[in-house]
């Protein structure tokens, strides 16, 4: 007799709406994918997330589900199961989503903000497995990242914590959209490091980031410049160095805070691999106190793509 | 009959080791001040703490001690009640200070680290009666601090949680001396405003801030800046508008990492009243995200030169 839970983990994304049974072992079973149709309103995209529930209960095959986790975007209240304003979700403002699933399904229902899921499937079943505290930072289109601490989500007094994207790394720098300057996000963000790539390739034609984009360089991504800076091109590397240091300025202002030595980034631009994690590692090493050097680590995230499903299901597994 | 519970409260400091009756509602029935000696070594402060107990405990009148908390300066193993290599305290190292006083008092000994031990005291006793979760900064000769969360003080794995001052709010600011650069302490540390004033006042000597100095551009110390910008100086009020910018920014990527919105602030400068706190409350709205905005808060720590005690008391209380 297996001694295994089964939970069901959505993922809620503005594209798509991910299901999928998870066993207490980390394992997906099985995956259904449905558009979440954001733009057609909360109404729609809830039908969307119930049948995508259906579709995957109808092969749990007589397994007891210890209930239905959901990831979503947003500000999340824990409590009462509340999504409050989700970007890319017209119309959404607070939709009480747990209630609306639990009142279909009759089974436990836990919602979470999608950061913290990614959180805690990287705690309980990715890199953080062996590390009790660590930050969690999504790297991608912007910054953003959750806490664990004592192997459990914190999550701040309204669910916003680890939210780094917006700390100051030069109160001189460039103004960021949400009016301060200097914020990690408009230096490390994807669409700064495209556009600073694309700027630099301008003057420096040479740049083997240019074949890996195809010659058009509006349309550079971080995966550009880590494959040229992986094929030994030295602006790609220097892109990649410079950004891996100031994030990992923001991560260092962290690890002072919470008294961590651990980060573990996932999202788009962490796939950059080596030259960025040797940088972040650096970076965040030589802008902490000198006692906590030696056991700074920062890893990148192992789950990716299904980090959203199984940190859903870990919230009721 | 009395339902109050008293304890003995140590506060060591490089210069003085004072120690306290206090009783559960924060009050300090009789007080001893002895000097540590801290030149001296370990053997002789030990003493030193001892004695100041014993004369302490003389006075206790009858009363049942509910045990004796001791804050100290340096990293603090809390479990084992050790201090590691307290600054100003030669020949230190590590002691077991918890273990050498339990066994000549036989009562009850916490031991913790000063800056936290001077946030749970803001947290029973002073500003931050009312607020469940805040970040305690302690701005003086360095920046220091300790965080309460959920009432309680959060340490981190090994005790150094809120030490806020290696925070880098420029990464091309001026070199501090732990290495980094660009430390909110370099821009707003006692010593740094002092030789900031001295220099801008030397260019300005119809500056009030030499009137408050005695004459002395060597002498100038927060007060002095804070008397003038009181008075009207024009100069005095932008070097402490710009010191509360420059902390609020580091205060405001704690706001982000922990999702909080109070900030406490104590320590010599503090004193500086007004000018500070409107800036630096100013500078945290400006750098966290909008939504968190409307409920920043920046108060001044109520309980000055005898946070030491209570707060080591309220280890034990």
């Amino acid at each position: 007799m297996s001694l295994l839970q089964y939970g069901i983990g959505v993922d809620l994304g503005g594209t798509t709406v991910k299901t999928g049974i998870v066993s207490s072992d980390g394992k997906i079973h099985s995956q259904t994918v449905l558009p979440s149709l954001a733009d057609q309103g909360p109404k729609t995209v809830i039908a969307q997330i119930k049948t995508a529930i259906h579709d995957t209960l109808k092969i749990v095959d007589g397994k007891t589900i210890t209930g239905i986790g959901i990831g979503a975007p947003g500000v999340v209240e824990k409590e009462k199961g509340v999504v409050k304003n989700p970007p890319n979700f017209p119309g959404w403002n607070e939709v009480a989503l747990g209630e609306e699933i639990h009142d279909s399904f009759g089974v436990n229902v836990e919602v979470e903000n999608d950061a913290n899921a990614a959180a805690i499937a990287e705690a309980k079943f990715g890199a953080g497995k062996n590390y009790p505290n660590f930050l969690f930072v999504i790297w991608g289109t912007g910054v953003g990242g959750g806490i664990i601490s004592n192997g459990k989500i914190y999550r701040g007094p309204s669910g916003g914590a680890g939210e780094i994207g917006h700390i100051s790394i030069n109160f001189d720098g460039p103004r960021c959209n949400c009016g301060a300057k200097g914020c990690v996000e408009v230096y490390v963000g994807q669409r700064h490091l495209s556009m600073l790539a694309a700027q630099r390739v301008a003057g420096n034609p040479r740049s083997k980031i240019l074949e890996f984009c195809g010659g058009d360089l509006s349309t550079i991504e971080p995966l550009h410049i880590s494959q040229a800076a992986d094929a030994g091109d030295a602006l790609a590397q220097d892109i990649l160095v410079k950004a891996g240091k100031h994030l990992g300025i923001a991560i260092a202002a962290v690890m002072h805070t919470l008294d961590f030595r651990v980060s573990i980034i996932g999202g788009g631009i962490s796939a950059a691999g080596k030259y960025v994690f040797d940088a972040v590692t650096e970076s965040v090493k030589s802008h902490v106190l000198a006692p906590m050097r030696k056991d700074i680590l920062v890893v990148p995230a192992v789950l990716r793509n299904s980090a959203g499903i199984l940190g859903a299901a870990g919230l009721v597994l």
